[in-house]
């Protein structure tokens, strides 16, 4: 069977949910083409080597221009922060690679639109990874609607709450300057929401979007007694249409308390509805007005069943999987299109789809008026 | 004890939750006066008269006008549509009785400007019936704010969603024409979501908000084969500012197929949080960030202690209460006020502040822009 | 209409659930008899003569007997403590009254049966008040068994969790006294959950039980410093064997800290499941087995439609209800019943096969050996 | 680093299991020595080939003696049919390998006795997985109930729930056969409940159980026109009393119609409650009195900070983990106890307590009495 041998660039906090789902793929799935984990790169060597050896990489590198350049390598993995998507990206493209990027695609919507020009020259596969679609529960969302079970959609309603910056003295990491990180809240979950409202409901093509920033400063990483201004945004408001007619409220913000991880979405429509929520993210709530009058209820699916989606490689029913199991699932997909010669969902085109939304929240919340996306 | 002699105008939905609090409110509470069920007031009168018996009042009445002229009536309680509030109320007022009214307190801004100033000449006591208010969990909510155990307020977030307009073939009543209803689900249940905003959190400053008609037309009750124009709202969605900083969303729907009677909001603040979910009215959610490190999670507190607010009236621990006990709870404070001539909450004052909201949102809607709350 | 002349003895907790049930049941329900809220009995004049007042009865007394004999009584209401129960209900019947008697109906089985013998020999309407088995959620499962929508019944699983004998300053009440209360949890609580398990699968035919008396002394109501013998049982679990082969657990216990008035029923059949709780009394969680694969989960029904039972007299979908709705169902089947001249449901069969049961899980507490119910 | 050379005897559901855990551990948990996954042995040449080269093993054997026999090999790990496990265990004992052997221990009492007294002898280090010990949540409720933050314990409840019989057309699998499998839900699944009962509550004193099997023929898995018997339990109640004087319910069936995985126990105490279902099992639901009384209420603690179990080693807050994940804590212990040459928990010590519970509740179910476990 054909190798894909695979360059890994960013060994942090995404280059361990991917390194685990190259490792844990074939344990599980049959693909017709399996990743080879072949180098992660970093820049500081001691903290790449180490991550290589723990996560089971052959090798490691510190410049990602020579991982892209090298003959020996299929696919390029970028797991860095937004601000340097832009360039590996292209040259990994340029290279005639797999490109496959994190989510969002970059910083500015500028940028996006390079990338995907790029990969569209080079004809390579692309795709971003946008986890989340492939949660067994989600994808059980999208088939609902996608065979009209819920009827004519009304209704989005997606909230991405977290609350790790609700302390003051929580620093000022990469995350909160907008140079590295684009934007705050905004790219980095509402992001998320927003490609699962693409997803199961179709396109947004208005929004009024308000972002605000509670705490403006907050202490340097590395001199804890100085403090940098925080020059992202903290939490994120939005109402948006959809193409379809539905009215949507996105909402993210990292200020929720007690709420960790707290990406729910629910969907009206005209025969049912349907909700999720990520911190249970092996169930979907499902109601549909088919069901006889008396007895029409949210259902609790547990959706672990051999013939929900990607479950069946895994384990009895009620025995969950986890976080990183989306990310396996993405893998999955991505070397069968590999072995099919296809593009895999999501791609650059939704990276850049879902840009174009972010960044028309953005310009809303300056011009405090609804903007249209395009 | 002094009794309180109750005119009550209208006898449909509200009237009979209206009556039921009148009746069993000193079956459960000892107020220092106590309402006398005199007259209800209706113009059919074979339903009059009939909701009369059923419901428990001494005498029936078709004119409204003959009851608010009666010397032997000390409070007129408003139970009619919204359009007709503005009159009956000023004449009540202008009368000297106590004014007890339903939400919202009118169609109109201005209506409800001149239905505020209205009670203050005449210098009578006031209430508006916000019943929501006065669930104990809701209490128990808005003490935990004000006590500062939440913290500084950063979020608020507000859905009242319901289903009963998701069906077509639903006729086109009166809640649903504007110059009968006033607006749709923005008067109707929006209105409730933004009193308790204003409630648990304070004033809201600035709006942006969105409106939609999904079912256009419907048939007309008295002729169901010919159709007539739905000319309010079926939902709406808003992005909120409040006066302390903290950034809200309120949406409201009758178009949530499988939500019931889904009223729910949470609060996020720096030390804590609360959700509250009116299907589960007797539950509140708390989370705060003092507890044990390990050990922090939302709470559900069963509010149905003796030590509850208003709990400690009705039953036994667990014992939980239902919809109606809200309004008991209204004529009890209400009681509690005429008793000690002070000016119960919610009052019309609470009345014409949530108006303005509500018609900053109406004419955010149609410029499309944010709007200030003036 | 026909008024039925009420004599209610007794006036504590469930004198005021019962005064309640009376004073509500037309207002919301037509039922073709009516009750006439006629004389309110108890020993100490003062109290009942405020009870009176306070839950609407025309008159007061103090002698059972003298209310039992008078002519213009029809209905004898019991709800005082068990060991009063026998005498007063033979008495009742004997004068020919309806008999309507709180739960458990005695403190033995020998007494139950008596009191049986007597509303037989009398040939009188009779009733016994396990108003859980009204819940419209506890008719929709019953329902739900009856018309075999959950096949073969393999389990039952009742838990009825209270917590309010926790703190061992509690003090020595009498339901804590064998000779007023006869058991404790056992005939208060556990009592309900048999009820409910023979209402919604059948009878039992064996059981297996155990007593345990947590905290043995307990601080006199009247003389705190002192202490008195508790000498009833603080919980109860049992295994017990149904009729139809069913298999079922049966627990109850006042000393589950944090569960208020957690009485919870779960049943699983071959075609499907349900599963109740008290405190949440307004939904039933259904499974059914017939429900496409991929779509199978627990549907949270919230059991507040017009077309579920009696909702449709109380309030719109949504608009729950509480504890004491549960009563005025019982009051609405007994007036009916007595309207057609038939037995309603539960009566004092009910009691008496009840009895048995409670009374074997006494015998297997002791002889520590399956016993047969019998 | 020094290597545990690892030999897994059975390549199926466990051995799937197992498999990931040695693969995984290190990838996430750094510990003192490492497990090196030598040989994976079972009899089926094409099948366990498959599994060496799909799992990550750099052997397979078709001869669990082989490989018990080999120098090279440090540890043995037993996940084959209960019927086995005495034999190999044994051999694996004196040939003074590290000994980890699947629950239950074994078939029979004595056979658990005779390994038992093997590992003592030959003074091996050995472990039994228990797994579900390792579950964050789990331990969170371990601690709690050590620290003594619950106070005296009065209640446990334990029920371990599936449907996979429900259907009587599954096949008699060899899991239905008394000769391979020992017993049904008891051995399987109440195990699960018992030995976590012991862990979080204390040693069991005293048992009355039953056990019951619904359907008694199915169809042969080789000639599904053929049916053969059952021979084991479908499900098993019981009432079991702790050496602390709690009193306990432990039920287990696999014929709970909508339930899958739903091994759920409470444990209600002086000082307060938890509650953990393994369906769920990234939560914890925990009960305090010592909260303020208005804010008592279950917590929903999400199990997933750095400062839980284990969990740090995983993912950020709220980013939950799965079924599989308690393999890995499970030899993340064993390789700890290697390390420092002590004995890891749950061992065989535990294991044979839990087959003595087990035995008796057998005995129990034929004597139809409480038997005291010896």
């Amino acid at each position: 069977m054909k190798k894909v041998s695979v360059g890994l660039i960013g060994y942090a906090f995404m280059g361990k949910a991917h390194s685990n789902a190259y490792r844990q793929v074939n344990a599980f799935f049959k693909t017709r083409v399996k990743p080879h984990m072949k180098v992660i790169c970093g820049r500081n060597e001691k903290n790449v080597k180490e991550a290589a050896e723990r996560y089971g990489w052959e090798e490691y590198a510190t410049d990602w221009r020579e991982v892209v350049d090298r003959k020996d390598i299929d696919l390029i993995d970028i797991c860095t922060p937004g601000d340097s998507h832009h360039d590996i990206a292209i040259a990994a493209a340029e290279a005639g690679k797999v490109v496959f990027c994190e989510k969002p695609l970059a910083n500015t919507l500028k940028e996006t639109q390079d990338m995907y020009k790029a990969v569209q020259k080079a004809k390579v596969i692309h795709m971003i990874c946008h986890n989340y679609r492939k949660v067994p529960a989600v994808v059980l969302a999208h088939q609902l609607t996608q065979e009209g079970k819920l009827g004519t959609i009304y209704h989005f309603r997606g909230t991405y709450l977290q609350d790790w910056l609700v302390d003051p003295k929580f620093p000022r990491v990469w995350r909160l300057e907008k140079k590295r990180a684009g934007s705050g809240a905004l790219g980095d979950i509402a992001s998320h929401s927003l490609d699962l409202a693409r997803y199961v409901v179709g396109e947004i093509t208005e929004v009024s979007g308000a972002l605000t920033t509670f705490v403006k400063e907050r202490p340097l990483p590395s001199q804890p007694r100085k403090k940098g201004k925080v020059t992202v945004d903290d939490a994120i408001a939005s109402v948006v249409r959809f193409e379809n007619g539905a009215l949507g409220t996105i909402e993210a913000t990292r200020f929720a308390t007690g709420r960790k991880n707290y990406n729910r979405f629910e969907i009206n429509g005209s025969r049912g509805s349907v909700a999720f929520n990520l911190e249970r993210l092996n169930e979907l709530e499902v109601y549909f007005r088919d069901d006889a009058d008396h007895l029409q209820g949210f259902r609790r699916i547990l959706v672990t069943e051999a013939r929900h989606p990607y479950f069946g490689a895994w384990w009895p029913p009620g025995h969950i999987i986890g976080y990183e199991h989306t990310f396996t699932h993405v893998v999955h997909d991505l070397m069968e299109a590999i072995a099919g010669d296809t593009l895999p969902t999501p791609n650059f085109e939704d990276g850049l789809k879902n840009q174009k939304v972010l960044d028309t929240i953005e310009r809303s919340a300056k011009s405090k008026r609804w903007e249209r996306v395009r």
